[in-house]
């Protein structure tokens, strides 16, 4: 597990502050990459003064115009979210996610914070292999986005120390992924040519595509599959195209 | 566990948006008990701004001039601390102190968060029963107020809601404190007992007591004695006083 490849991504921020607050907390508990996605305004003397010191993280952010480039070389994207969403898609807690983070080993994780008004959209939500909700009180569920970063942040400085310690107490035996996992953008264009045979076979109607896709994405990336699988899964992909167009 | 028995004590905060983010992020996690030792400002405008909702429990805050006020019929007094105080105290981190707070069944319980600029006084640490402290970067290692309040009432919601599956689960058997602990301010009274008798038996230097009532306070205190322990001790001190001005 490594600190540095984890990104805190935060989508369209309202309050220039909170980006200060965010990267206080991030660097509070070791984590040092901040993505920004169309921030309302950034740079800005506010989220100066409430970084408190940790200016060096707002310095070296990275502002993005979509989110898509925010993860794009990401192999896991977790996103943040309220319970309850139009689709169930799998969800854990922060305590569980740093365990998750923990095992992905060096790869690159990216976890999303939405608007502070309405959280990440569905289509947001959708892209990530993992949403992740903090067990708040029903009637009072929205925290402060920096409170919510503090909060994940905080587990996976946890989940960092206890591997740490147990690296120091024993030797490591064994990594649980040996190869690579894909990277977001390789998922992206698998699902585009996964759409594009279920179009081409008739099993998905583009006029009336219900629920369809988001409920694949979230099969394969619940699965958080490595490179050789996505390779495999689009050679049957093209396989299946040929079939059909040879008829 | 009941979370309505946890109460957050903020000790000379002095801006009053932390005031507002604390009490936001003890609603998010389903605390309601806010206690204001001498806060700068209070009530204020940037507090019910920053609460975001969460007006109520500032609203019902109580205000005190001590932290002794603020604690005094408290079972089971914590203190926020950085590492490398003075003298070692128990020190546990926000995940140990909730699975203590859990086994503390209904006994009140006070947790003590310092000024935004240099924490809690030794004097007030040494009140606390035990310390707790969020492992963050060594080189950065102050959290804001309120983000340290949001990770240990994270870890409050999640041990309370631990315990309420298990509790859907299995029925409980046994509680680990059949009686009650000694309030805060009972505990004082022993201690000022207890300094009165080392006086008269010339183990205490007025003069020059160096560290031994704060590492008496810390061996008893990490006890947490129950009522009846208190009395018995109180008893013995008593009998040590007869005896000695009897000679």
């Amino acid at each position: 597990m490594n600190l540095e490849n984890i990104r805190i991504v935060l989508v369209n921020t309202t309050h220039p502050g909170n980006i200060g607050a965010v990267a206080r907390a991030m660097k509070n508990m070791g984590l040092s990459q901040l993505y920004l996605v169309e921030p309302k305004l950034f740079p800005s003397s506010e989220a100066d003064a409430r970084a408190s010191g940790a200016t060096d993280i707002l310095a070296s952010a990275t502002v993005t115009l979509t989110l898509e480039e925010a993860v794009a070389d990401a192999s896991l994207v977790v996103g943040t979210s309220a319970r309850g969403r139009h689709i169930p898609w799998p969800i854990m807690d922060p305590h569980q996610l740093a365990g998750v983070v923990a095992s992905a080993g060096q790869q690159q994780v990216a976890i999303v914070f939405g608007r502070e008004d309405r959280g990440l959209t569905n289509e947001e939500l959708q892209i990530c292999h993992h949403h992740v909700h903090i067990p708040s009180v029903e009637s009072f569920s929205s925290l402060n986005v920096a409170a919510a970063v503090q909060v994940v942040a905080y587990e996976l400085r946890m989940a960092f120390l206890r591997q740490s310690d147990a690296a120091k107490q024993a030797p490591q035996w064994g990594t649980p992924w040996d190869i690579e996992l894909a990277e977001h953008r390789e998922l992206e264009l698998m699902f585009e040519h996964l759409e594009s045979v279920l179009v081409e076979v008739e099993f998905l109607d583009p006029e009336n595509p219900r629920q369809l896709m988001p409920r694949l994405r979230r099969l394969l990336q619940r699965a958080m599959p490595d490179k050789v699988e996505v390779n495999v899964l689009r050679g049957i992909l093209t396989s299946v195209q040929k079939k059909s167009r040879s008829r």
